[in-house]
């Protein structure tokens, strides 16, 4: 399933509600480099695919901020005279995908604000569970609020606090519950934290004497920079003009970094720890053949996400891998979407089965998740319409059974089609010959790495088993993305 | 002197620093008026003298906010799609003059807020002297400010009020000092009020059962609206679904309306209370005749603002009203700039002397001000490159030697070339054959209406005469428009 | 009437068709300055009352063409980039007016063509009356037209002649019947000719060595040229680095300009041939007092055109002059027009009545003539709306009766209200308390100037008195522009 | 190498000239199908790869075209109101790949053209070797050309023919030289041609009773349509109300059909014939394993065009299939550039090398062609920066030698680095560890399919061998795409 671009094309108004998790934006930060906002721009584009709805950039040359935000790709929101107005040599930056409506520009980050210690930016990627809690008693007290997103929060925690802006960061940031990566930047400072559970990763690199900082590190080589580290959980790091220095502001607690990170999110150049994300996921599809061998013709997998795993699978097993699908690389925001008549008669314009590769043969597909189930009901019968004697869906992780409270924005329990039902039934429901998911265990083993033998490997599989690792708030949003 | 369209056009570059006052801002509010956006799309739209800067809308349904606000004239910053998205039968807009910067997009009203009775949002026209006090003062107790506008002020001040709203408002309008005119509107309720001195124009209006408020009446008329009265000086009026009341948060003082609007801001067809600007403009140009006759052969006016003064000296004098100078009415911000070759060639794209009419004529030019002078030289020296023999300069209102604190962006002392200079020294500077200005009183018996026998004719004359209505806050910005 | 602007704003969908004359284009070349696109970009600036669809500049260095052609308005088609990427010495230009329809881009001009003899760039203004009879001819030949416009005629013409530019030009010239003027460029000559009546007005300027050439002298003042004299009827010039040479291509035929120029077309402060446009406005309203005094409390205009005819009536009678009525500086294409509803209830965008100046008073209301009547009817409305007691329509032409084939685009002879209903009639269907034209003795003498002996004043008045100066090819299209 | 995104990003002023293929347009029609303009925009839009500078529809519904042309996307020049304007069951569309310019408009297509006998459209993939001395010769007998595309020679010939359409378009097709795909619109028939050599593809389908045509067949499957047949060398196709009709314009020739377009241009799901692109790529990489086997730790190809051939590489080796290089999808002509600087310190914004996968690995590169070799080296050194241990580089297809004149632009001979050096010299010239290249016979055999006999396999293989299949004109133009 790669449905991130397709939520512009193929998913709006087919059946129903989206079949798609979202994206849960991504962060990008620069301390110390000549021209920080050139290099922020470079990195926020190649975080594009973690949120394509808006994007900014707030740079700091040491005593005053400059800043610009907008609804778009990083490439329609900035131009050269934009990026040029940006001064100094600290930047944060934010790509952010969201729910539309044009009032959500004010929700674009990095938001910026004025406060008596001076002016104070902040970018988040992940979900704040207890926000909804503090905000209402943030409000009681006079706060005001610009927007509805969860970062806004802890910058009336800080600007509140009495205290200095590091203590007061380390306090504010205690009081959050969810899963977040946080930057936040005044004139003199750069402050960058992950929370007690490192849910959302977070990179840091070095690029001569600059500090740079990624939701991802294929950003941090797009830009030149040497990975350094993954941010730890609960830890804050301090920059300023002398150096940096560590501290924490949660005690250590069980490491669950995202496990649909490795499965479908980041990009494949990207690592995670010490994990190439393309290498984990050509294991999970080995892992996959092992557990599920099924006799064919050839191995597709879904573009762009599954070609990792579908790789990994034909490797594992000898049955050729082939381009039984294509996915259009022109497709985007501004596309004509084809009219429902268009689309019945067989127009297609994201993803479309190959009838040249699959006519008469047995097709293995590999796809990374089934969430609805639409999605996969379609894929099926576009390669059966196109004349593929069997179908046999291999799914590259455990069925996808509860909603998120850490940055994704996943439907309703009810809606995720492996919550209520087997797998033998969603088999069924989606038309292929056969189906199997990779297991818990295999995803665990497959994804490896350097955390391989903590509990779970590491990461969160709430998604799959439910043992969400901090406590829910019972106010808390259903699921999605604070940003 | 109209020098507000020049902005863009001939001042850039030309002598240093513009040469104009500028513009301070619009505001236009309806409740009860089923397609409220629409309404204030059309009165915004008549009000775009007063700010081309940036545009906004607020409207309400009596639940929730609608909003939108852009950089631009307010025919780019809504199509068709915005304004339908902007639903209610309430609303609140704003055209505003400024700075350029594009970060300032943040600045452009009306300014929304997320408080913790509701959503709030404000609109305003004038500067508030104690502003920069106040909000060292709430920063200090932790409030995060998002804008540099002064208007944000009174949404803290309201928000960390326990009153209700009513009364929390009266208490924040108290806090201030200088000319301001608030629109500010809850889900259910639509608060107008002016300064304590009513130095800044707002005007009511009905249209059927819905009330309409504007800075000027001409945007009442636009949208076929009667003219209802003008709010007074420390008024508060509440709207709601019952009707209205108007409350007095502040002693009346001497009323003091700005002289500036008759002379040279206000659209000719608007009234200010019982005047109607041409007609007063007419009046200002007669009694110039009255005062400083001179034998000529043609009376001409600087477009747009000096025409109605001009044809009033003509017809006093009995010397023929003549095309004499010619202002372009598709300039604007897109256009491109001639080169500095260009210019010095002769090159002009906004204002030009027309040589088949001054050519071998002598020549009586009424403009309305002299601010820096350097226009004033340019004009005189375009009439003479177009033949005029003789150049005689009338301005239709005193010397302009003090700087506004209450809305209008004028230049410090020093600049202000009346401030330094006799009648006769300026004369020599702009290179004209005479120069005369009209005398304090003769403007305020041409102003006339029905507050004439008050003090000054209840008109704020402090940039001629130095007696500002209010206390100057120590801190105070030297001039300027905080909006 | 001023129904330029209001063809985009007041005009659409209120009564059925528009009430309005078309304007008919302009153009402007030159000849021999370094930066010959500049100067045609703010000439073509100051010529766009004389068309705002469209506009396109061609330049030639002498061996290669560069053009750009557009939608919109000179400001809106060309940026700082385009403009500097038109090299050369020599340039001519187009603003063009015309029914809408997207892929009338391929008719804006300059036209450009590819020919035996090297690249041909032709800008016209004006309408040739035999130009679809040349066209079908031209065609049976084998020739291939991209564009619907007359003007490609020409250029065809002269690609298939076997003589020299200049001898083929004379031949094509010498074909055409109708009123034009010329503007043909190669890499080595400008090539400049007005039809044989000179029906169409054409300025000669000079501006150092170079040349330069315009619809409206306006345009020469606007960047720094001297006005030479007009192109005479028949002429054609030939411009070459050597100098130029001026040839007759048709025998001198009775002089006859477009009368509607000096009425409404041109811009006041331009000349045709020895008469400024204001003050032979002045003088029709002042002709009109002597012809149609009536008793009043002030006389008004209808703005931008009949302002100065209004200050003549008043200067002749006595009565003052007042701004009665107002008309917006905003509108334009991108306004959203308001609803049916909105209308009716009385928003009014563009122009306007001005309550506090009319009220209680007689208006004497000039304006500069009737074509269909339907905005007449609504301006008298507007006038009594807003409280006028006596509202007498005084027009400064005589009645337009007769459609035009020379290059403005008028209505059918049956939806000329003047062509079908006596004086009388009209005032009725306009409301009017009384309505006086101008006669024609009187249009003749108040225009006046060198002409003034001539037959007609050297005028052409076929739509007041259905005399055309040139025989109308019975596959004449009714009206309108050939541009 | 995949030159074609990279012609915005990173080929710009890096290595001097670009190194790359240029793409030869692509087109589109359909007839008898009731939206006609939507079929033809999804299919332009699946032919996106071929041409992104300019695209267009031009439309008929049997009585009159509308159409459309513009600069960009597809997707960027077309928006719902456009589309919905284009009427009729037939069209023809055109993507257009080129040099720059603004004035570049007027050569987009397709074309459109008045003639004697109505209107008629033409577009065009390929290049007419002798258009220039045909071109030449039209202009003589005085016909006017508006573009500089070879398109335009046709439509010419058509119009000066007294013959009927279809004779007047065979003998005009007769007439011509070099390789091209023609569809020819007038109101009531499509014309549909491809040179008699085969050189450009073209593809027949059909959806329903309608027929459609377009230069690769997976925009056939995109619009739902059946593939039938590849137009033939020779034939013209006549489509009128009743059906359609086959013709030979010119005997027989050698079938050969642009063996690039296997090796690099059309898209992976197109087929050519009955011969699936990513088929045979992966016989092409098959083949080279076997042609030039070396030991290695893993494969790569570089995105996208390569990856087909790399993944045959790995199957027939066993040696594992990594993702040694990655391409960023987000890029695009509006992204800015990064500087010379920062391109240095190693910003790199369109193709990376993923470090965690070839660091300390031996690295297989699999490429489809060299041109300049600039791309090559780069790519090379990008791996090694990486950690690569070895780069091996292969080629699947021969040395590219020869410009090429049937439509695809290429440097000159002496640019093109296989026609002066050797492949050991190329080998150090790029810096790899080895290269080697497919053979000739590799390459036809790999293609294979139905014309596996015929000489050559049924391809022109003249950019390796200069075995040109039509004479070439001595005034050709060197190379390039003649739309």
């Amino acid at each position: 399933m790669d449905e991130r671009g397709s939520y512009f094309n193929e998913g709006i108004g087919k059946d129903g509600p989206f079949d798609r998790l979202r994206e849960e934006c991504g962060v990008f930060g620069v301390f110390g480099y000549a021209d920080a906002a050139s290099l922020t721009y470079y990195g926020l584009h190649t975080l594009q695919h973690r949120g394509e709805e808006s994007s900014g950039i707030c740079t700091s040359d040491g005593r005053a901020f400059s800043y610009h935000r907008g609804m778009g790709l990083v490439k329609e929101v900035f131009d050269k005279d934009r990026l040029e107005s940006l001064l100094g040599d600290r930047a944060i930056g934010h790509v952010r995908y969201s729910t539309s409506g044009d009032s959500r520009l004010t929700n674009a980050q990095p938001l910026v604000f004025k406060t008596r210690d001076g002016d104070l930016s902040v970018a988040t990627n992940g979900n704040i569970v207890n926000a909804p809690a503090i905000r209402r008693e943030l409000e009681q007290k006079g706060s005001i609020f610009q927007t509805t997103s969860d970062t806004e929060v802890i910058a009336h925690l800080i600007a509140r606090s009495e205290a200095d802006l590091v203590t007061a960061a380390k306090e504010a940031l205690r009081q959050l519950a969810g899963g977040f990566a946080f930057l936040i930047m005044t004139n003199d400072r750069l402050l960058v934290a992950s929370d007690p559970h490192g849910l959302r990763p977070l990179a840091m690199g070095r690029i001569g004497d600059a500090y740079v900082f990624s939701s991802e590190s294929c950003a941090l080589d797009a830009v030149g920079a040497e990975f350094i580290r993954a941010i730890e959980p609960g830890e804050l790091l301090v920059f300023d003009e002398m150096g940096y220095r560590s501290e924490r502001f949660a005690p250590v607690e069980r490491r669950a970094l995202c496990a649909m990170e490795f499965i479908y999110f980041a990009r494949p150049d990207s690592q995670m720890h010490d994990i190439n994300l393309h290498t984990a996921r050509k294991r999970m599809g080995k892992q996959l053949a092992q557990e599920s061998f099924v006799e064919a013709d050839i191995v597709s997998g879904v573009p762009d996400s599954s070609i990792s795993a579908a790789i990994g699978y034909a490797e594992a097993t000898g049955i050729p891998y082939e381009m039984g699908m294509i996915k259009s690389k022109y497709s985007g925001r501004t596309f004509i979407q084809p009219s429902q008549e268009l689309r019945e008669q067989g127009v297609k314009m994201k993803l479309s089965a190959v009838r040249s590769v699959v006519e008469g043969k047995r097709v293995v597909l590999i796809d990374d998740s089934i969430v609805r189930g639409t999605t996969s009901r379609r894929i099926v019968k576009m390669l059966r319409d196109a004349g593929a004697l069997e179908v046999h869906l291999r799914i590259a992780s455990p069925p996808f059974k509860h909603p998120c409270f850490y940055g994704i924005d996943t439907p309703d329990s009810n809606d995720l089609i492996a919550s209520s039902h087997s797998v033998e039934e969603i088999c069924g429901l989606i038309g292929a010959d056969s189906l199997a998911f990779l297991s818990h265990e295999g995803t665990v083993e497959a994804i490896g790495g350097a955390f391989a033998k903590e509990k779970k490997g590491g990461l969160c599989m709430a998604c799959f088993d439910h043992d969400y690792p901090t406590e829910l708030a019972a106010a808390a949003k259903t699921s999605g993305c604070g940003c």
